[in-house]
């Protein structure tokens, strides 16, 4: 009997060990928007472009609280980081319900990480979206990114989304630990401009240590110079 | 081994990143009425072509009352719309019990968002509708579109539909944050007008900020010239 | 890796955003019964051929009493016809049970609607059958077509099975408002008649707004002349 | 992206809306015993071929008591006929439960058709099983046919199983409402015997409106001349 | 759209309404230990080969014992024949648990029928083993074929596995019913002995009106001569 | 319609009703470690090569005590193996619980063909190992082998795994029924020695009736020369 | 029938009983960071790669303690790397609160080798990760390896991930029972930056007999000379 006569299994890997569906899902975060998150010891910051729609239409909000203290940002299709974003939001009450106190963000990234895994084991779609999170708990002010696979980094500066490898590169040779509030958003958005070559919106998130409060920035910085 | 010979299993995402199934839903979309939502800051209408049908049959109803300030309109597969407002309508309802006060046009779209999106990461049909709703609550006259695949924006002027694109068109170039309702209604009509050949008749949706309340004008009225 | 060695997923949606299996069971439908339904503000009526059979074998009932005051009759394959029959015949139960009064025909309408749908949406059989719902409640003598696919329309006549173009075309041209009961059953079996070659007999069901009950013509008409 | 690479959904429909598995079921019952059932307005008689079968091996039953009043018959597979009288059975035993009255034969007729019907919904195997049920029931002496797909027709002569179509003909020529019950039993044998060329016996079962009882006929009948 | 790009659905009937996979388990059956059952008035026996295993190694056991008035043999998958034969003890012990009497032949031969069969409804794997079944009851010394398909018949000489067909024809030509048990004992090692070409044992389970007691003879018999 | 239009079945059988994956199951086990038991009235052994690892690396356990009185040894995938060796450690402690005596060797052979079988019937993997089970209960010492497929045989000589029928060769030439346990290990290493060519561990486990007890030997015999 | 016309089942095993998924799952555990443990009676490290990283992201971590007296670290996808530390972590908090005593090392390395087996059964993903487990309980230091087949193995020295061959016959020449601590750190060292060309940091865990506690050293080895 010739193997291909042999039946057909619902398979995952590819002969090298490749995870089939979870590398294309990671094309549709590399199409996403230029996401970024910068931070200092007592500063971060999250800032993403907002694809630039028709004129009647709002871009979608790319800049998401997610409690007094923590906030996210995420590249991929929206519909997915729409979904993260609620699972983040549901862990963080679920966290001051039961612990009565704020959700750290390890924790948050932890949960995040452990929920976008679920969808790689079994047969269903894993999620095409990656994100940063950061916040202030007791250990100060921290940030993470979280992949598409499960997997998550801690970190002081991330880029998702297009041209991600470029605006990592412009935060990597321009970061300094001791940049202001004003130097880290004047450095995020000189990131996302390195890739975005038309006008286009920049959402920016800040959470600092000193308030322990994620906001966003009230306007938007435009691209266009 | 060869690789055919793996097996095969559900997948979800072709090779960059697309959502087979979900992207061909759309197409189902692009064929429906040609359907649009403009508004200001104190009104907002909806309005969609009703397709024309044999001589005895009525024309579908495409503007659906959802609650007392609130409605909604489709384009897409006629069963899969009707079950979005059905969706829609429960939500509403169940907001009213929870919480003893009307829902919010913001969270119902999250809501039918999220609806929409399960569709998308489950061995099922993705739904081939998208919507737009508009509604009067706390925050104002406020509009949004929710796509096929769970994706929602806000703003002041949309078209789904067969030949939304032109229909865009013609709302961005004669959009003016001042008109009134009468000037909404022209423009609607015109928007629609410009994709749709032949004789039609449009129904319409109208909510505004002083009475807060949705309805559907009386008479549809008649494209033809 | 090669496209084709990605692996196959349950898919309902062709790359024109049609759904294969709907459309497929549409032809079904097409191949049932001519059946007609036809009304004028105070009287409606449904009618359908009997498919001749042999001899000593009696046709099967094409014309279902639903309830009092309501009826429906179908065309496609007969054991899903009478899946349709039997679920309106319980709606309308439950309604009399929940709330103690009749099911009015347009949440009959939506209600076999939305049961059509489900069967859309997984990976089970859609339906092949199409019915028309004719019943006497308080807004008046109403008729509704409901599709294999969960679409529904209201109207004045309409035409499903074999031939129900050419029906159609009949009842619109020689339809008047102001028929009488002879009159809509003189112009309903032309309908049929117009279609079918040979000679079958013709099952016909009535409901006025002066008696609020629907009843099935006691002796069928034959279409031989 | 060509079609062939878009995956693969259950499917029930051929494209010329045929239900696939439903029409091979059938092949299955068009190989059955030969098996007919002739009714009078007060007497009704059902008769199957037993299939020859080896010296020593009594050949299947093919006449069923389904309660006092009521009897069944059936071609295809054994283990499907088998099934399909387990449920009558049971459906006559919950309707005396019930209600405490014999199941009437229309009933009986309906929740079989509707027992067949659902394993033409779901990916499971229809049953390849015809069979026609008699009885005796406050209406008088009926009889229905219901086949693999869950159809059912009330008459007074069916033929099932191979050669139907030949003796359902010898039914319909030599057919008398008149007929007495051993008129019934001659016509039956003729009709399975103008079908079945070489030897081999003829289960018959009886109900007749005077008595209100099913019962087979003690001694099978021999088609050797 | 190309038939072939339908999609594909679980199917179990092949175009002439054959059962695939219940087919194909015959094939395992037919391979089996040669398995035959004869019976007079007031005397069965059940006999099989001993299929010739390593020198250390007993032989599988082939008659079982079900309960104190009943037994069993089977041809097949081990495993299978071990799983019909569990089912069948299982049923004896509920039906004197229940009824507190012990389970008649015919009842044990449905049960198993009603069991067998489910496996050829659904896509799960329809067993590979046929049975035959004997016992005393009221109705007398009983015995009865159930089928991988769930078939059964009754009969008074049975042979199922490897050269049933020439090892019933042996006992077709000298049954006689007035053998003793001697006789029925040689005449089963001589039906057996017809097919097996190699020196193998036969083990024999006997069970007689005289003393309603199923039990196998305690030498099995050696087919070498 | 062209049959490979058809669509597409779980199947289980190949034509000639071979169960494929039970076949493929049976390559792994014939993979697996040289595995044998020998056992005379009084004494069983069961013993097996323990595949040499790396240096520093323990070789897997292969002998597995069940319970005091209760042994056993496996050949095929260790996690298969060491599910097998769970399952038969449950059982034991079950049957103390329920019963309040040891679980006997047959019942705990029945138990896992039982619960091997399981694995073939379903859409799941069988697993890819054999067994060999020793003990002594009221009925003397007794030994069994458990294949993939869920058959058993009871024997005093059993090889199963990589050369099992060179190894059961030399079992049998050299078998007799009152070998002393010195002996029995003699043989049993000889058997194993016979098929492994280089230098490897063996692991014995001993039961016999004058303890009731199965143990391990403190040191495992060393193949070199 | 062509034998490619049967129909497909899901399978698992290729034609010569290789697991096919679980072996494509090997390449990832083989791509992953080089990964070692090594111990003497009284001391275990466990020591892993940190791959590295763009300069702003933290490297994963790579040590993890399960419990006081309990690490493990491994090699594969990330995400499947911190699936099983989670179960690992639960499995030792359950046992504290069941037995009140913490958990040994074999039978956690038991507990995760069941729990990676599962998934190597069903149609789900095996997961694509090996672990190496070492703590201190009543029995001494023990290590273990569990491999993503759910095998596991007791050892003295164990390396898995990326070049795993080569820096296991580093440990192999140079290892010796009475290493300190010390010369400990500097054998694992040395074996992973055998294989690791580039800088690249290396992260340690110790336990040892005298503390009882598993504990990260402080800071992480440079492999750059």
């Amino acid at each position: 009997m010739e193997s291909q006569q042999l039946g057909r299994t619902p398979y995952f890997y590819g002969p090298e060990g490749a995870l089939v569906q979870v590398d294309f899902a990671l094309e549709a975060v590399n199409r996403g928007s230029t996401t970024i998150g910068i931070k200092t010891k007592d500063i971060a910051i999250l800032a993403s472009q907002l694809k630039p729609t028709r004129a009647l239409i709002d871009p979608a909000e790319k800049i998401y609280p997610i409690d007094d203290h923590l906030g996210a940002t995420g590249a991929g299709y929206i519909g997915d980081v729409l979904k993260l974003i609620q699972e983040l939001r549901l862990q963080a009450q679920k966290h001051r319900l039961t612990f009565d106190s704020p959700l750290d963000v390890k924790t948050a990234s932890e949960e995040l990480s452990s929920y976008l895994h679920q969808y790689t084991i079994y047969a269903v779609r894993p999620l095409g979206a990656s994100s940063i999170i950061a916040g202030s708990d007791p250990t100060g002010v921290q940030m993470y990114q979280v992949d598409q696979s499960g997997t998550y980094f801690k970190g002081s500066g991330f880029a998702i989304g297009a041209g991600s490898e470029r605006s990592l590169e412009v935060i990597q040779r321009e970061y300094n630990p001791n940049m202001s509030l004003e130097d880290l958003v004047s450095l995020g958005t000189k990131a996302i401009k390195s890739v975005t070559q038309d006008e286009s919106q920049i959402e920016i998130g800040v959470v600092s240590k000193s308030t322990s409060r994620f906001a966003k920035l009230t306007t938007p910085i435009q691209t266009l110079q």
